[in-house]
């Protein structure tokens, strides 16, 4: 049996709070760069409705790339897997059996997987709306839905300044437009993008956001089925192919529960069929994500047997 | 409840058969190339001892890329992970979160991991033993203990032949053994890896094996823990992640079974906790798994509701 | 002693001729589809002022790529060659001389040399000046002093066409930007890197331009030496090793000229001391060369041994 | 008028070797590790047979890479230019020119040129004869020619040691076969190919070949045209675009001599139409090339404007 109590949970996460000094916070926007690098607080989401929780719960941190994996459930039901799937690959590595190095596939047209950031713009940009702002308000209504809690809103400090040291996206952009994967104004896309970077919400958010997807779209406290089984089950299968940077293979492979980082701290795990889990620990590892976060996913993955594989 | 009755998958069979027209037989050494394009046969072995298949099971076919999960979870158990995993990645895909494309790893002196021929080779390469046969044989009573049948040996056709066009895979070891990957001779390397690859079965023997991995290294009818847990594990996430070539995103979403698929035409899946499975079929698709096969796998998982997503 | 007379020229011209049939014109932007593709002339300017020509001689192009040379050479002017060559390397390839492939620099922060669009537009983005209109003014007017013709322009149509066409030159652009190359407004780089392309000239100016490049950057026809000795003969090296495009080593060896050429159908050509070329001929090669010319460079290069070879 | 005293010469060279403190000899193998890295000697070369030197002029070194251009000369006139550049590219850069990167032509089946090692391996395949050892006499006495001294040897240890360590050209050499650009053994190959690298000679029989070069294939002393024209300036032209590996841009725009040097410490110049010069001095810079012989020839250029830009 899982987790049960705030007492058992609290232990783990000052254990793994001693990790957070190995990590630093993100720092390329100074909003990001003020977060308190020794936060760390869980919380897991059951079936039943029981939440069970640690550290400061109450404190807000923005979704970042766990947004990604959001977006392309939103997107997929706004155009189906057919048509996504076209503009954006569903393979976490692009070797043929025989190829000597991945060459063929690089700076592919068409962006390897949703989770990378070509792809993700390529989402953003699927998303229905007669302007930015009523994409926006579409997409956030789905994210409130989602975490059942009506007041998430986003950071427009932190969207504007990521919406102004977002180069590298707009290079992305432009090369993509280039070869017809996007159209329309890519500024729009980047306004877009970064508001859906800049959400915010609380970890007891994150691991309702968990609970429906581990529960393949369901959400068992309100009764409705959010998300289609089957593009649950495709968020899932990224999350656990790429969703955590490039360290998802170890991550898989010693944690081995679906789950989506963000370089604000975050981190959404979705136990298939049992539990949502919400975590942020804004102290990151090289690779970018939160390191007393993946640290505390490690010992609550050992301790109760969590592994998919 | 799952598929009961031979009859009942016999039909599916007759069913996926029909897409063998649309793939071919691998032909790059002459011996796959006779193989019947359209043979198709499938056996599912559960833990209390059932066995349920059809078509052709008597069939038999090498392993090729199938026996890279079954070197790997060898030499895992001869070394440990640490000391493989510093010589292999663990990664399916080398992208940082930030990287315009995948620049940094691409020929790795480090090789991405387990799946691709590079990281095979290395792992191949530390086998114990104090000679190819030595090795061979240690590799092989460990793979006829997994497949419970002693009789299980290999093609030395097919593996002289592998062995004689094989310059793709001596150029992967040069390149290797340039960067200390590997040392010793080459050629003892590509003899021990083509009649690794060669070893012959058929699909009864593959879904042991497959039930074996299923059973987190447990064989339930012979009672023994054939592989530790953990290293059943990692396994199986190699075979979510990269077990299907290039095409293993795709499998993952649309059929959600651990898988590894060889170029002869096996299939190896391995559901957790539920059963094994082996199928045979070997026209293949353009990236080189059974085009049948596949279609059999989606119909089965999309009727019983496989997937561990 | 070389081409003297325009009847030897004219029979040249004819014959290459009906190589344009085997090109076609760039397409890209509508305003360079319309060009005829049968067009071809041809002017050589020599040191005593003497002018040999054929073919249509007034038809005026745009000199596309070509513009890459002369904004070099005037930055160089304007920033001395240790600025220029921080921002922008000198090698035609990148390969250290124990690579198995160009793997360390292939997007690099630095691009590999100034004829490729990246270190041509970090090179334009040295020009100096006030505005992107008196930094065009300025660059004009020393095109107008290399080609000692006052009344040369730029076509707004094509500029403007460019402009609004140049998703790939935006994306290396932010690609730059993002790694310290490139400071200030994109759009504004591109605009001045649009009527740079956009510059229009005929075959008499574009010999006169590469006479001057031949005789060192003086001009024997006004006694001016406008560009520096060392100045010129770094652009005539980037003109032999990459001034063809993928094309530069074959065009090297065959006929041995510095040139540079356009895809609007320009090429300069400057041989050393001895004269300047102009032609234009839009009909293309795959490469983006223009095929007659090429063809009449190679008639001309045989008959009068030109290779500095 | 060029350098025409010893006395002259040695007072450069003096200066120069100052800088050999800066770079270190190669050590890949022992014997090249054992090269005193204050050595610097240089040989002038001219048609009317004056020599003018300076330095230890009888100390032999190695030819290394040296040879890449001697047997690209020796394979045209054996096979002719067109089934050469069926196998072996002409470019020295593979960009297109729009392309974001080199991506297509990475480990291009067909190598980019022959000064690579995986050009200079199909070159060398290319030698006729009945056996390695049938083909490197011929290749010898061509050398011999070239230098018009009969003593010329290669140094079988050297060819051993660099036999051993050659798995870097192994793979790049089996990469090949499996692309249909080699046959035959990979190892009769390397042994060729480490003893062309290992002929001998010292920088007056170097600057001979230089001599030969520079008048495009034809000795003044002997009188014989030994290399056709055509043949020598395809050799001087890939001098320039990449002789000196990836600092051949530099070089060209420093210095603008044809030149070719090798990891032994030799460069070989060709002045066109002028003299040859051979230089040995083991100290290489960073790049491989050696460093006070770079520094030796940019005073040489600047002082008696040698640059053929």
């Amino acid at each position: 049996m899982f987790c049960q109590t705030n007492k058992e949970l609290e232990a783990l996460v000052e254990e793994a709070r001693s990790y957070t000094q190995y990590g630093k916070v993100a720092d390329y926007i100074p909003a990001l760069g003020k977060a308190n690098p020794t936060d760390l607080s869980i919380s897991i989401n059951y079936p039943d409705g029981r939440c069970v929780s640690a550290g400061d719960v109450q404190k807000k941190f923005t979704l970042q790339s766990i947004s990604k994996v959001i977006s392309l459930a939103f997107v997929l039901m706004d155009r189906g897997s057919s048509e996504v799937f076209e503009h954006v690959g569903m393979e976490p590595t692009g070797d043929p059996f025989n190829s000597i190095a991945k060459l063929e596939k690089m700076i592919p047209a068409k962006p390897l997987n949703p989770m990378i950031n070509a792809g993700a713009l390529v989402v953003t940009h699927m998303i229905k709306g007669n302007s930015v702002e009523d994409r926006f308000k579409r997409l956030l209504s789905f994210i409130q839905e989602l975490a059942n809690d009506a007041t998430i809103s986003y950071s427009e400090g932190i969207a504007q300044s990521e919406f102004e040291t977002a180069d590298l996206n707009r290079a992305l952009c432009y090369f993509l437009k280039q070869h017809n994967r996007l159209d329309g104004s890519v500024d729009d896309l980047i306004k877009l993008y970064t508001k859906q970077c800049a959400v915010e919400m609380n970890c007891l958010d994150l691991a309702h956001i968990g609970l429906v997807f581990a529960m393949n779209g369901f959400d068992p406290q309100t009764n409705k089925q959010i998300i289609p089984q089957n593009v649950a089950r495709i968020c899932k299968n990224f999350m656990v192919t790429c969703g955590m940077y490039n360290a998802s293979g170890e991550f898989a492979m010693k944690i081995g529960i679906p789950a989506k980082s963000g370089v604000a701290g975050g981190i959404m795990g979705a136990t298939p069929g049992r539990f949502g889990i919400g975590i942020f620990g804004p102290s990151l590892d090289e690779k970018g994500n939160s390191i007393a976060g993946i640290q505390l996913l490690e010992m609550l993955s050992k301790k109760y047997s969590l592994s998919m594989f």
